[in-house]
């Protein structure tokens, strides 16, 4: 029952997304360009036209551990709603690290380990991504060293203990380790970090050292195809067809995941579900940011990708969703966005955390913060639909559990948690910063 | 696939196992004696002669969210181990609160909801169960109040997070709202807590308020028998049947739930596997303890019961492993090993953590502590057959994940972690404390 195949909506697509570009010659960049970053079979399917790809045996061998994930009825949801929908949800939260993030870990470190590298080098936030590839690495003898956010570095010591039982070592970034990070460090000691800082020091370790590469947990078109398994076992799993497809957005994978194979159909003419991204308000990106070229990191180090950006220099306010903290957008979802294939909503840290909570009692399992965005909005649907006395039948991605951030639901009992408002300016102001 | 019935193995012994003794009287006690403590159903339970009690809808309707739990062939443990042999394992962790512990909360909470009860106590030690009683509460509507053993509390701040978030209220214990637990503030201000003490400051705010009752996490027969489905579903999901059944003893729930199944097949002649309990070196109650009558809790408030037991004032040295440092052990589990129906080994804190690192790195879950001893004995029996060339098949009881337990693998990786010997002496000061 786990899918034999990844589905690459790229050739299914009416207009074929923007190439990202060199950010010195504007020219669309090359395999040549990326070779010092990944190996050669994920560089060939970050452009690949194939509609379906093969996923190896070594891979299904580690999947299985898993997968499938279940999909379940909410019922005990619906019922404290009271609303005449029918919600599901594919909980990606039964992984070893937690969330959907090692449906791609293991595919990256099986290639990898196959070309013969011997050490991957990534950052992480939250740290779902960092524990992911520390245990794909561990399952293919790969070493792993991987830059973790300093806020998240020190807020949650189990998680950087997980990647260490993973056999990872673990640096805070910014690290003194690489010219990027000792460049930040000398200008902010304090830094507590960034995504952008974290992607900077781990892309400079990977190209400065021998048989090492980069690997990249979001954003990129092959991570977003890997995750394609969640939305495949959805598709042969689900007794009926979703009228509402909600998921949450952060660099995109999880959403892409779960709403890729449906979009397959809907492209088709088969079905014709609403599909809905849910972003953080204190990070915008679809729904305020602006559609253009930007890097991917904050150092200028990767190539420029045509996507929904707040500008690489952009620093969210520290929600506790690590997972959503992200300037930027995965160029092919934002590329689907301007074609109008799903929209953009966004909710606020409270309503979310409350959502979560709700979900707890009812269904038993407590959610990481990033999918409580998706959950708020699904209830926000069902609320609705009991209004309306539609029974629409919703489907929404819980791509991972919140043990390791109980902290953060503790503060939202007591009452101190707090939701932001981001000004225009601070938007307006990060913008300007972008790559003429 | 989730079992209809709890299998009760009393009446299928060639000898009952002896009653719970009134302490006063030293008379066998009745229903009456424990009304104050328990609904009329799990009393009723407790003393079964059935041999299958029917599961309620209600309850399926629960275990729905997370059961039939993963059986899953250990391929890549047996891959690095070199093993001829075949190791399976059953994983309860993928539970809302990461263990075996909800099978029992939920029909407790259920029995007592029905029974008009609004509110129950309860004590936790490492805080597995706590976490299991709050969220079966929330599952029926029943307050939930929950003494937390004092270094447990401070150590694990997100396990109480964890129960609040499911809505039960939590006390580090011994607390000030309890007389048993006044008494020991006032003579020990600093008291780190023991579960024994924790159970008697439950017991009490039980018996001394209206509609609430107390639940039991371990030790009983009826919580034994609602475990059961474990077992259960193990012998529908097995392809081959074991030649050895290895689980961690604490109070005996997770291990009981595991073998019993199998044991009524080996009563009946049909199959004759080596069953093999796990305790710590550190708490020894099987190998080292004194079948006989002694309390449950500390300040002599429960029932006598005859049991192994190193004496209800042992405190045993501070293990990672909250949930296996107990007195006694279930007097069942007791009354069976008596009889020779399995055997008890002991295993030291290091290797049981060595043991969870290398699962981790192999089949990708990180273990709790207390079945990492199921683990090393696993391990230990599967390096027995690679050096005899068996290709035995070994079953083994996974209870939980570690996700609440990262302190103590940090601990572990940094070389820190010490082993505890046990000196004759403290058993036998702790046993001349025995109710003569």
């Amino acid at each position: 029952m786990i899918p034999s195949n990844w589905y690459n909506i790229v050739p299914d697509l009416p207009v074929p997304p923007p190439p990202p570009l060199h950010p010195a010659t504007r020219e669309p960049i090359g395999p040549d360009d990326l070779a010092p970053l990944f190996p050669m079979e994920l560089i060939r399917q970050e452009v690949s036209q194939e509609r379906f790809v093969p996923i190896p045996q070594e891979v299904l061998d580690v999947y299985r551990l898993w997968r499938p994930t279940p999909l379940m009825r909410a019922r005990n949801l619906e019922k404290s709603l009271g609303t005449p929908a029918r919600i599901y949800y594919k909980y990606e939260g039964v992984s070893p690290a937690g969330s959907h993030k090692p449906n791609t870990a293991v595919p990256q470190a099986y290639y990898n380990a196959r070309e013969g590298v011997r050490r991957l080098t990534t950052e992480t936030g939250a740290g779902q991504w960092g524990s992911s590839l520390a245990f794909a690495c561990a399952q293919f003898g790969l070493e792993c060293e991987i830059w973790m956010v300093r806020a998240s570095y020190d807020q949650k010591p189990y998680r950087s203990a997980l990647m260490r039982v993973y056999g990872a070592s673990v640096h805070a970034s910014p690290s003194s380790v690489t010219q990027s990070g000792s460049k930040v460090l000398a200008e902010h000691p304090d830094s507590p970090g960034s995504l952008g800082i974290a992607i900077s020091e781990a892309v400079e370790a990977a190209a400065s050292a021998d048989n090492t590469r980069y690997a990249l947990g979001s954003v990129l078109n092959h991570v977003l195809m890997h995750q394609t398994v969640i939305g495949e076992e959805a598709l042969a799993q689900l007794e009926e067809m979703p009228d509402v497809i909600v998921g949450c957005t952060g660099g995109g994978s999880n959403f892409a995941g779960l709403v890729f194979p449906f979009l397959r159909l809907k492209l088709a003419g088969e079905i014709d579900p609403v599909i809905r991204a849910v972003e953080p308000a204190a990070c915008p990106s679809f729904t305020r940011g602006r559609y253009a070229y930007d890097f991917g990191d904050t150092a200028g180090l990767t190539p420029l990708m045509k996507m929904h950006t707040l500008g690489h220099d952009f620093v969210p306010d520290p929600i506790h969703a690590g997972g959503l903290r992200y300037h930027g957008m995965s160029p092919l979802l934002s590329h689907m966005y301007e074609l109008g294939m799903f929209e953009a909503v966004t909710r606020s840290q409270t309503e979310c955390f409350e959502a979560g909570v709700r979900f707890a009692r009812t269904e038993g399992i407590l959610p990481a913060p990033e999918p409580t965005h998706a959950l708020a909005e699904t209830i926000a649907e069902a609320l609705r639909c009991k209004e309306s006395g539609e029974e629409k039948v919703i489907l929404t991605a819980l791509c991972g559990h919140g043990h390791f951030d109980l902290a953060a639901y503790e503060r939202y009992l007591s009452g101190e948690m707090e939701d932001f408002t981001l000004p225009q300016e601070r938007i307006d102001e990060a913008l300007s910063g972008l790559p003429a």
